[in-house]
């Protein structure tokens, strides 16, 4: 395996407010996050070459069209790609690949859901297996994880709720996130269980929205006199099949997938944890943060809760993990996930994600993006200045 | 915009049988044409690095997650992509982006499709697009194009027919053809009509089916000795929308995303059409088949129907097109259609299409990939020894 380290940037990003956008479709979505990117990027939006569409609802080859019409982007490559949770994250991999490989100078990248209009249509219906069938939700699930890291550490529901209160503080700042309240432990351990020990504040919210990101080659950013755009130093991606988390065998108490994704990631980038300044993690439920972040070798096995309890997860500490406040409050329109994560660590390196802004100047982002149903997948992706 | 000329290469293929599947599965399908692939690479599977995955119907995500469980193909980033019927041929251009970029030196390319369990589910049931809403069908759709086509020229059914024989007389000598018959003028012209002026024999049947592809970074094709694998010389994909072929200003005699998608690929690839050798068309209908050549430069516009009676587009012809017999008879399995006409025109050039093969050592092949529906895309790939 080799890497497309130098080869690529990030030179414009965007982003919908996310929440219940009962006013505007997937197209809108799209079309709002896009103006935002290219606007930022500062380039005409006809400069695109190429674009990809990270969606994981939207009935089969809509998603393109929709975005070559909505945004008058006529007569260009469009490809839907699609990966569970991680399909906004794919989507830039791919057109990470795209811009690195020669092919195209300057590309879009767009993650997009609508689910609020659709009832159920969110993380309590996932759960199918090809093989193993239906059955199954993604609270049960990571209710397992749950069970067994408090159960194998000796934790009580309390420091899933750290993560709870951290996150809703953190998206109270910012003023595109979803749930822009913040809630105190008390509330979080007394809130409706929901797949015990998962209590209601332990879940990411069901979400619309939409982000976007213009890539472009080193040599398009510098004739565009563009020396600040964001690097992109790796794209990992890893796959677990064959024995996933609902085998007898698997200790509910790492990703592997995660463990993986970010050693690749890292081995690209040429960096150790240490290196990380910000992470952007995905955290669909409190108990997946902690796990998220010793699987990145943040923290040793066991001790993610510590951190987060001493404040070093939090936007002043040491290694802040979603400032943004992360699918659990800035919300999780799935294929938009992603691309959101590269939009908010972008910002963060260049020093302007208002209200949200971490100090100390940071020049290494992670974003980690989990996807999948008894499956499992992470695409990691390593971002510098 | 670039190329990725001489930076890939097609290590082998495989393809299964394409017909009513009922005794398999995706994944069956999927492993089926995996083994023939990875065999005819002459590796062993471990050595594939990542995988893309073309496919249209399966729901979200389950496409990878089987390709991955069904091969034992553990811890590799897998990606599904979808773009209507060019699927696979997108998925594809996308590993060839992988490869191209310098991150992987072996990737594995599925197209598969599985649609005769399950009624209606095929080209009928086309015809959505996210502004124009639903109500169309495909062979409605093309209707239009060939009773425009047929009047602009002055021609009658007959000319379709033509088509029809030659494929199907094609499609009874490739051993995994759907449709091994061979149909008379006579018999094409007799049978039920489905959306006038196109009769049953003018439309692809519904297949199941799988194609895979095993692409690499020549450097890797050396290292193993492989100095016969095919060059991937271009890849290239259009998309038409905005003013798609139910807007009242198309003349409905040619497809702008096939023309200037030939021609961003003979670009990429530095050749013009003279230079062609074979073809594989997407000939979802007869008249598409007729359409795609005039939009290749293979004919003047009005003139296709005149190479296809001269013999001039059959297997022993100046410009054999569909030697394998096309969508029309070896069968039209929707996200394995481009792969499979990959598969095919790899075999060509190597000259070892048993039964099917054209004479002459042809030396450069383009694979010509249709999808959408209301809105339209064309995805071209241009091979070479």
């Amino acid at each position: 395996m080799g890497s497309i380290t130098d080869k690529v940037v990030v030179l414009g990003v965007g982003c919908t407010r996310f929440g219940e956008r009962h006013d505007a479709s997937a197209a809108d979505l799209m079309e709002e996050a896009v103006a935002e990117a290219v606007a930022d990027a500062g380039i005409e939006r006809d400069a695109i070459e190429a674009a990809w569409v990270g969606t994981y609802f939207p009935a089969t080859g809509t998603a393109g069209v929709a975005l070559s019409d909505g945004l008058r982007l006529y007569d260009k490559p469009v490809t839907r790609v699609e990966n569970y949770c991680a399909s906004g994250m794919d989507a830039f991999r791919n057109a990470c690949f795209g811009v690195a490989s020669g092919m195209y100078e300057i590309a879009l990248v767009t993650g997009v859901e609508k689910l609020k209009d659709f009832g159920d249509r969110g993380i309590p219906d996932q759960g199918d297996h090809p093989i193993l069938g239906r059955g199954r939700s993604a609270p049960g699930g990571f209710a397992l994880a749950a069970t067994r890291y408090l159960h194998e550490h000796g934790l009580g529901r309390d420091v899933l709720a750290d993560v709870a209160v951290k996150n809703h503080a953190n998206g109270a700042l910012h003023a595109k996130a979803h749930l822009r309240r913040e809630i105190t432990a008390e509330q979080a351990l007394a809130a409706p269980m929901i797949a015990s020990p998962l209590g209601l504040y332990d879940c990411a919210p069901t979400s619309d929205g939409a982000a976007a990101i213009v890539v472009a080659s080193p040599e398009a950013a510098r004739a565009l006199g563009r020396d600040d755009a964001v690097k992109v130093k790796a794209v990992a991606l890893d796959v677990w099949t064959g024995r996933p988390y609902h085998w007898n065998d698997f200790d509910y108490t790492h990703w592997p997938t995660t463990r993986r994704a970010t050693a690749d990631a890292f081995r690209q980038a040429g960096i150790a944890a240490g290196d990380v300044d910000v992470v952007e993690s995905h955290d669909c439920f409190t108990i997946t943060e902690l796990l998220n972040i010793e699987d990145m070798g943040l923290a040793e096995p066991g001790q993610a809760w510590k951190l987060v309890r001493d404040g070093e997860c939090g936007p002043d500490g040491r290694i802040p993990v979603n400032p943004s406040g992360g699918l659990k409050a800035f919300g999780h329109p799935i294929g938009a996930t992603g691309a959101r994560m590269v939009y908010e660590v972008t910002r963060q390196l260049q020093g302007r994600s208002e209200g949200a802004q971490v100090p100390g100047s940071p020049e290494i982002g992670v974003c980690q993006n989990i996807g999948g149903a008894g499956g499992n997948l992470t695409a990691v992706t390593v971002l510098g200045r």
